[in-house]
């Protein structure tokens, strides 16, 4: 199947585009009503990622109400600890909670890293129902956890401004958290694998809690697993989000990857200075969506002039919150499809 | 009173020392179980907070037990809400909270900025007490939340991950966000200055969430209050410490104060590199201190080998974990007063 609209993918792979494109993190998700009203009828969030119909359906919803330039499928990180044997549930407004958690040697020799393509064969299917369903019209990306960003979770339980109990394991149990690091990644090569087989057109790697790390721990613990696993996947083109970790920038640079995501934190002109010669994704604050439209505009335009037209993906520095009103985020996505600087 | 031992103040003041002072955030809190059993004679924290001979003898704590080379006043930087009008409660394990919070002019109006000192009196009297049993061993440092941080809390009501409601805010009306910062500066100035005149010897402020702003809205909310307090308090060496605000660094290295904190994301070199000719503080990985005793060594060594001798205070990036041992905390302590490439 030929996409019809290959911005995405041209851009990502440093190639000449006619104009920018945009899509933005959590686009299928709370910002807009159409996905509340599936997620009701799901009953539960998880349920929502179980069901390749509802997942797919979703997916779809940003690219027919928003217009964004790619589907990214509708899944959840944490498919992986589960799928190693660790599952969650999802305490709505408080997020996801593990019965168990991982504390010692016997606890990761549990995980079993065998069929995961089988165990998340649910996310294949979504991910091919979409494509059919999209039939071209955008690219589909497809993603996972970083591996530390997991490990985190599954040491820790649940969420946590930083992750301490995590961060105690690396320092206290280095050998453990390299053995659980590895299991985390062997899965996730295989479920990328797997997604790219579905239909996937680039892969992006969130590493949510990249921030709690300093360098050092960074390129210790984080960094070789995201090479390894980008390394096994040299078929499509790949974006590691670190949010947080602007001190990786140039690691990252320097990596076998084609994108490096920035958050809000980052200038544009930092940006372009710490990617070398790689495509850069970003990176306006999401609470700029509060703003008027002609804040929006005025402050889009402006990341655009700072990018410049090539080598750039659109996005927001994060996900969109939940509370943006969908016009909002509609003015940031058109201001970038009509802006007049951004034509060639 | 005569300070015995000056080092901080003098780093501070980019003098020469004969050795790296340190002392710690959070020393006088959780990971001392001399303080947990104040603490829990004292029945609340807020009326640990209130009661200056409790204040008093947790923050003399760290002093006799750990040997650091400064006290920092036991307080909250939330009695700034407090004595502006909004009263907070204290969750045990989930932080405070607010029962209400800022949301249009006419609260803002509601605050009021007369008679501070009166309202915190009892920290003056927590400093004064502090300062005679002190009898000059060490000096005295005073805080406060930096206004953007304090803003955070009066507008979201309570910790957040990214404080979304409280930057909606800056977004949707920046009148009244200007019009409540000014108010918090105000307010802690006159704090300030009482702290100043009841014997504190050097001033930090804490801008805890200032990661949360990317550069235009941190020079445009934050830093100009920052500014404005430290410029009203020129008779004591200033600190301030923005955690995540990497950004503003060389900020701050243009501003009137003394000393930049740095969280434990940026490495000495690069701290040196944007604070020009200012003294630096900080910044170890908190959970560095989960490691062995010889791990610990090593870490501090290299820290201290990275900053140089001089024009720096040792502390870590961030407060101490409550789960440390404290034997590990001295070890961190011990190892920069012992450190014999730190003596001249």
């Amino acid at each position: 199947m030929e996409l019809k609209n290959d911005l995405l993918i041209r851009a990502a792979k440093g190639e000449q585009v006619e104009r920018t494109p945009v899509w933005v993190m959590r686009q299928a998700g709370r910002v807009l009503p159409e996905y509340r009203a599936t997620r009701a009828r799901a009953g539960s969030f998880i349920h929502l990622v179980r069901t390749p119909e509802l997942a797919c359906e979703v997916t779809l919803q940003p690219v027919d109400i928003l217009g964004v330039d790619a589907a990214i499928i509708f899944s959840d990180i944490l498919v992986i600890p589960e799928a190693l044997g660790l599952p969650y549930e999802m305490d709505e407004g408080k997020g996801p909670r593990f019965a168990e958690v991982i504390r010692t040697a016997q606890d990761v020799s549990r995980l079993s890293t065998t069929e995961i393509p089988l165990k998340l064969d649910y996310v294949s299917k979504a991910i091919q129902l979409t494509k059919t369903e999209l039939n071209g019209r955008v690219p589909l990306i497809g993603f996972a956890g970083a591996p530390f960003t997991i490990f985190c979770y599954m040491v820790e339980g649940q969420g946590s401004k930083e992750f301490s109990k995590a961060r105690r394991m690396l320092r206290e149990n280095p050998i453990l958290a390299h053995s659980l690091l590895s299991k985390i990644s062997e899965a996730t090569i295989e479920y990328l694998k797997m997604q790219i087989t579905a239909g996937a057109n680039l892969i992006q790697l969130f590493d949510s809690w990249a921030g709690v790390l300093g360098p050092d721990l960074y390129k210790e613990f984080a960094l070789p697993y995201i090479k390894q696993i980008f390394n096994s996947i040299p078929e499509v083109p790949r974006t590691i989000f670190a949010k947080g970790a602007w001190f990786a920038s140039e690691w990252f640079a320097e990596s076998e990857l084609e994108t490096i995501g920035f958050d809000w934190t980052v200038t544009p002109q930092q940006a372009r200075a710490w990617s070398g010669n790689k495509t850069v994704q970003g990176n306006l604050d999401p609470s700029a969506l509060y703003g008027s439209f002609e804040d929006i505009k005025k402050s889009t335009k402006e990341m655009l002039q700072n990018f410049g037209t090539q080598k750039h993906i659109a996005n927001l520095g994060h996900g969109v919150y939940p509370d943006i009103h969908p016009d909002n985020l509609k003015c940031f996505i058109d201001t970038i499809k009509n802006n007049q600087t951004n034509q060639i």
